[in-house]
């Protein structure tokens, strides 16, 4: 199996890979991927492999991209990052859209989700926006972004003034994962014309905690999602931090289709809410409007679907993307079939020479539950 | 085995309990319960016999003391109530204590809980505050009520002016688990001068939900939990139904100690604070309030109990009680450890006859987690 091989394993742990069925496919063959022959994806960590790890055969040899690894929460700020960092961090903007990896397969290029998926949609966006010349110069390494904007099928916000964008945070080296430094990030970046995360600045550790913290509140009033804290030279691993805003904003979605959501979810942003409550030491008055802020994000969102199911409707996630091709919206919606979205199609129109399609992606467990109730049944 | 001997189990069954591991000893064996001479206790639900349900082998014979049945729970009162009842419902209040079932064996009353433990704390108040010639007429028959007060040890609170006292709530055969209706349950208790949960009166089911929902807007301002819904015959299961203010606190408590309860403890109060607020069609002003209440619930406990683990206390539950007898009170404290329960005498004296004891109920798991994160390691 070229997988094994490709990743150098040995055959005990080739037969175990094998075993675990860890191994599914990353994509749905069709001429829009032509570059690529055969590629799987690593459902679960394997070893030293993280999820979401790709590996395709590609018709220029095999290529590998490394799973992007999970970025840790700090839940306190102090002494949090004294702990972890050395004399200095980086600070850069954690934008609210969907983890995806741009890489270079044959001639053209690919986006990889966060799970390893070859993303119809995305691919199709990467193409479009993101300049190919970059992997003439580094053809081994992947482009770690955050796709973001209102036209995006899993984290639509109109929170950046973009239809859709690919915002640079990490650049990596495909097969082993090893990241850029802050700095030649940035100079790539320019050099390329790719647009990337802000950078807030280089700061002494020591006084971090207390610069995150001002840049956090007005994130927060602004609408955006938090921080990323890293390492300038990216060899320890970096921590993320949010607003108390965009926790509302994920208690505001979790509650909405509560019943699809996990209970995880929820409480893990409620429980960052206590301690940044904690350490931001507030007024009585921030306080109380902490208390509606997360009420209000938790309340609102329930009561609008359980009144749309009480009016005969399901509640769904209205979703709106724009397509070049015909055959890459079908792609596309097969796509979403085989990933267990229950979507229907609402409208589909030419904008130029767009197509746009809005869908409503069906939330049906929250759905039977609310009828369920409605109905005059038992907890 | 008596057990299965007493349940007129088949001999299938009987191995089917044994193998299955359900039974467990209910009590601490100890002068104290010297009528009982061996008892066991259904650690699960067991075919038809509930959870809980008590079987001792006693100085007058073998008793059986069924578990008390969960009593199922309306997220909305319309249309559940008609749904569930025939013409006439009958509405009593629900109070926030914990749940006992009162028996006579041999010579002396014995409290037993939910789960089927014989409490030392709770039999030493029923010895005390229970008119015995109840059992002398209806000697099969079982005290349901719910243990209230300042002084207890599971569920302590100061809503009912009282440091400890029992309020019957059914009447119930033990081994059958049959019911009196509401009218002889009332009619019983008058007549031994025990004291019983508040009847409301008995109401047409087709405006039982509006009727309903003013009792529960009047006892939420009281600060009184909610109530229970019955058929007045008890032919049909009873539904319970709680006030929003209620719901907020069992927040407050489950937040106060967050890593030591259960997600589903949290998430089940939550959705029923939505369903509430859609069906009682709230003004702005109100839904506010709402949303306010929730969100202090949540973020006012968690935030003491951070600040208290980082002035390096533990995060513990206060709890008074008091005995009449110090072999009652180590045999009590025994059946703590026994239980699960971590925790630290913080002060014992007398009062008049009275033995007070304080104890901090540790709540490790809060303590640790909270630790760990103030400490800088990452979530």
């Amino acid at each position: 199996m070229f997988v094994a091989e490709a990743l150098n394993l040995s055959k005990y742990a080739a037969k175990k890979l094998e075993e675990k069925n860890i191994l599914r496919e990353a994509l749905i063959p069709h001429s829009f991927f032509s570059d690529v022959i055969e590629a799987y994806r690593f459902d679960k960590k394997f070893g030293e492999i993280e999820e979401g790890t790709l590996v395709a055969k590609t018709t220029n040899g095999v290529k590998i991209v490394r799973g992007f690894p999970k970025i840790r929460r700090a839940l306190t700020l102090y002494p949090t990052l004294l702990k972890h960092f050395g004399d200095y961090v980086a600070v850069e903007e954690k934008m609210n859209g969907y983890n995806v990896r741009i890489a270079k397969f044959g001639k053209n290029l690919y986006a990889i989700t966060r799970r390893g998926y070859i993303c119809p949609y995305t691919t199709e966006k990467a193409r479009d926006l993101i300049n190919p010349d970059f992997f003439n110069k580094y053809s081994d390494y992947v482009l770690c972004c955050e796709a973001v904007g209102e036209e995006s099928p899993y984290v639509p916000k109109d929170i950046y003034g973009t239809k859709f964008d690919f915002y640079v945070f990490d650049i990596r080296h495909g097969a082993t994962n090893k990241p850029l430094s802050v700095s030649e990030k940035e100079k790539i970046c320019e050099e390329f014309g790719l647009k990337y995360a802000e950078i807030f600045g280089i700061f002494e550790t020591k006084e971090a905690h207390e610069v995150v913290k001002d840049i956090i509140k007005k994130l927060g009033r602004e609408g955006r999602e938090g921080v990323v804290i890293k390492d300038p030279e990216m060899k320890r691993e970096p921590i993320k931090y949010t607003t108390s805003e965009t926790n509302a904003g994920d208690l505001r979605y979790a509650f909405r289709y509560f019943n699809d959501y996990g209970k995880d979810f929820m409480f893990s942003r409620i429980v960052r809410e206590g301690f940044q409550s904690f350490e931001f030491k507030e007024s009585e008055e921030e306080f109380r409007e902490r208390c509606l802020r997360l009420g209000m994000a938790i309340l609102e969102p329930m009561i609008q679907s359980i009144k749309e199911v009480d009016q005969n409707k399901k509640v769904v996630e209205r979703i709106k993307l724009r397509f070049k091709d015909f055959s890459v919206m079908n792609l596309f919606l097969e796509h979403l079939r085989r990933s267990g979205v229950n979507y229907e199609i609402v409208d589909l129109k030419k904008e130029g020479k767009d197509i746009i399609i809005i869908i409503d992606r069906v939330m049906k467990s929250t759905t039977d539950k609310i009828k369920h109730h409605l109905k005059g049944n038992l907890w």
